[in-house]
């Protein structure tokens, strides 16, 4: 059974002692655990080997033996009864700054238990990244920053177990994939060198510590993994997002993106990894307007217009009213705005195309996008054209990310075979619209993947996979940052992308047949 | 100054962090580190790593590291100012049956700081190992057996540190050689396991641990190893004593034989080694006799006979008048009987050559050692035949071991280049009387070296040495332990060892010609 997803619960049967062979209980089982996991060195806490006597005579040799990688080390965790019913358990958390989404897994299946997510409380001691290190440098800020979120990761994982049905003492494994900064606040490592040029963290792979060291309250010898980073804004969560789109595998050369306030980058494959980061602004995050939103029910996740009318179609996440409109709404209503004419080469709308859709406001152009009949509010939607210049900006942001990269490495963009997008906002962007807006490249809509919530789902995948730990590090270590250097080259470039879907349009030669 | 013994202690300088190297500050010490200890991996505790930003920074990236070998894996235990006068020290400890012995050594200089002993007052639960593992299984038997040796450790620790001058938080090592038992209980692991057949330890290599789990009180982040044991009958004391005798790099053949209530050999070289233990019986410790004694002041410690004359020649070990006779006394002593005829090949006392010594008590033959008037006591200090008996019995014991094990290797005692004698009986006993009795193989008396308290002074050279680790432990994963078999041949040739110095006098041609 524990074979059956290759993970970290091995079965082991032993030869039980004789005059002949009179190895220690601990050798006895650390050599049986080496030979099948083919390693050099295993090794146990004191806590278990205190039990382990009693438990190998018990169970007459054999048992089921609950391991985990740390650094080049594999520490035998525990072993239980290999015929009793215990469920050994893993957790699975995406540490993000503004909400914690946890997994509880089956070690020995790999099958998702429960699940379970909440605002992380850190953001009463600051909203965002900067603040929270601020905060961080008061006497006892950073203690305040460790506690608050390991008092909600040890609510949330005692929701998890009572949902699954599982007891504490059965979860072994907790695989946490955060930022470079909420990794520094959850191990309580000072985070203050990571805003301060030259931007080093204290570590760069923290590898697994034992539950207690943390705080986090699980089985008393259980590990808690955090994921490695490739420096102060290329963060374990990307790095986990990467192990899921299998970096450590891919032949072909891929990109992952991740879009928030800042755009990330990963180029690469199994042979080699660049990394950038970039400012994007908060468009793509909903964060650019009054009715900007990040997605949930209510907020308008697509739209479409009619050639010829110029009549919106709305979609809105739960299809009730809308209310707002989120970073993949906004691509697609730049987008389709831009198609219809409406919106100009340089992102200006067109009084003319757009007819009553059309007013002033603060003495600056507003689109109304849904009419306040149609709203939730009762009052009109309306997005700016600074807004709308906000959206250019982040978009031409990325785009020449996507562009200083790939010629860095001295490819173009038709050598990416596929093209990972991260997040929430990958769940929902529309390629095309993208395409259309010139914020990706024109490639082939069906090598663009969305990942979800890759942070978790690199996470869980770790807790399923006996080579997850030099699989993530095999990614990690391959990794050269690459230093965005906003020079003259650079803002050259971010200005021809400014436009719409860029200067030189024959880079998109499917948005010019569109339009 | 750390690089004199190439020990624990190791000086580094960096260069400071760029934009063109981001590398965390904790990657930057383990890559500099790992270049200069030439290994793979290097870890350090949380705790370390929350201070390490401040520190570096502070010392513009030089510091002085204490390290340590755990497995595979190397730890870096602290990092101290280079400049400053931080004296880093270890202390070895040899955990004995009866007595422990302690030194603080200095890391950096290797030198010895200070010493103390103190007897194990795990004696109040049991005098010996076989009580006290019997103590161990009764209801915090093995929790009370732990917190008496900690206990006593820990005063013996403060007393050092205060000698010395040096805080408790600059010990960042104790090396702990004992036997496997005592070593056990000083983990707290169950031992009972060790005295029933077939004798298995819980652990054969314990490896090092955080000294908060043992309960020692040194630097927080301070290590403690636990030498390895090679099974129950051959525990970590003479791996220690191995070491120290430089099994890990001799390429002659050498034996190492430790003398107690059990005989412990160890035979071999740097390619390959067999180990084997054998009951000698308590002759060989002081426990023969009415004044059998361990040495100690008032205590004969050698004897001579004239032939002529037969008058004796008593030495205590200060000179003192004689109330005792320790182990190396009483083999001085057989010696010279059986040189000077007043005892026969078979071990009998004669009567003729006895003269007025001889006295009769309780049926027996008694030797009157030291006349009443000599003595401390005011009476006669005697040793009977059955004394006698016992000790012939122990030495053909260790004969008869030391023949068992050479003839399974298939080699000759003419082959061993170094015969290295441990323990307090080391220190006194006089190679030639024990060959005179044939205890020892009729060798060169130069091949044989005393080592001393051999346990303690591997401890020592582990604090010492940077490859002390890997030495070690390329020493107990060589040794091939031989479970003597008392068969008919083996007490064909242990009846053939008890005579003087044995039935086949061949073997021993010099005593032959001292008769």
């Amino acid at each position: 059974m524990s074979e059956k997803i290759n993970g970290w619960v091995v079965d082991i049967a032993m030869e039980p002692p004789s005059l002949d062979d009179n190895s220690a209980d601990a050798a006895r089982l650390e050599k049986a655990l080496a030979e099948k996991l083919k390693t050099g060195s295993i090794t146990m806490d004191l806590e278990l080997l205190k039990h382990l006597p009693e438990r190998l005579r018990r169970w007459n040799y054999t048992c089921r033996c609950v391991v985990f990688q740390v650094r080049d080390n594999w520490q035998l965790i525990d072993v239980v009864d290999p015929e009793g019913g215990t469920c050994p358990a893993g957790i699975a958390v995406d540490l993000g700054t503004t909400r914690v989404v946890m997994r509880l897994v089956g070690l020995d299946s790999g099958e998702t238990l429960s699940e379970s997510a909440f605002d992380n409380p850190q953001t009463a001691a600051g909203p965002d990244i900067l603040a929270r290190i601020h905060h961080a440098q008061k006497t006892e800020g950073l203690q305040e920053l460790q506690a608050m979120i390991i008092k909600g990761i040890n609510k949330a994982v005692g929701d998890l177990c009572g949902e699954a049905g599982i007891s504490l003492e059965h979860v072994y494994l907790m695989a946490v994939a955060g930022n470079t900064a909420m990794a520094h606040f959850f191990m309580r490592v000072p985070p203050q060198w990571l805003i301060r040029e030259p931007y080093i963290p204290a570590v760069n792979r923290p590898g697994a510590f034992e539950a207690e060291e943390i705080g986090v309250v699980l089985h008393t010898s259980a590990r808690v993994f955090v994921f490695p980073n490739a420096g102060s804004y290329f963060g374990g969560d990307l790095i986990s997002g990467a192990y899921y789109a299998g970096f450590h595998e891919n032949e072909e050369i891929s990109v992952l993106v991740d879009v928030g306030t800042n755009a990330e980058v990963l180029l690469g494959n199994r042979e080699w990894l660049v990394a950038c980061a970039g400012a994007a602004g908060p468009a793509l995050e909903g964060g650019v307007s009054e009715i900007g939103m990040t997605a949930g029910p209510g907020v308008i996740d697509s739209v479409s217009i009619k050639t010829e009318t110029r009549e919106f179609e709305i979609h809105t996440i739960d299809n009730s009213p809308p209310k707002g409109i989120c970073g993949s709404g906004m691509i697609d209503l730049a987008a389709q705005l831009f198609l219809t004419g409406m919106l100009d080469i340089r992102g200006r709308l067109v009084p003319e195309a757009c007819g009553n859709r059309l007013k002033e406001a603060d003495g600056l152009r507003h689109l109304i996008v849904v009419f306040g009949r149609d709203s939730a509010t009762g009052c009109d939607l309306t997005i700016s054209q600074a807004d709308l210049d906000s959206l250019i900006r982040s978009k031409a942001a990325m785009y020449t990310i996507l562009e200083t990269i790939t010629g860095y490495v001295g490819i173009s963009f038709k050598d990416i075979s596929a093209f990972y997008v991260a997040g929430t906002f990958g769940s929902y962007i529309r390629p095309r619209s993208a395409i259309s807006i010139g914020m990706l490249p024109d490639l082939a809509e069906k090598i663009f993947l969305p990942l979800g919530n890759s942070s978790l789902k690199g996470a869980v995948r770790l807790l399923q996979s006996r080579s997850a730990v030099a699989d993530i590090e095999s990614i990690r270590e391959r990794i050269t940052y690459l230093e965005l250097n906003v020079n003259q080259d650079f803002m050259n470039r971010f200005s021809a992308a400014k436009f719409l879907p860029h200067t030189d349009a024959g880079r998109f030669p499917t948005v010019a047949r569109d339009i």
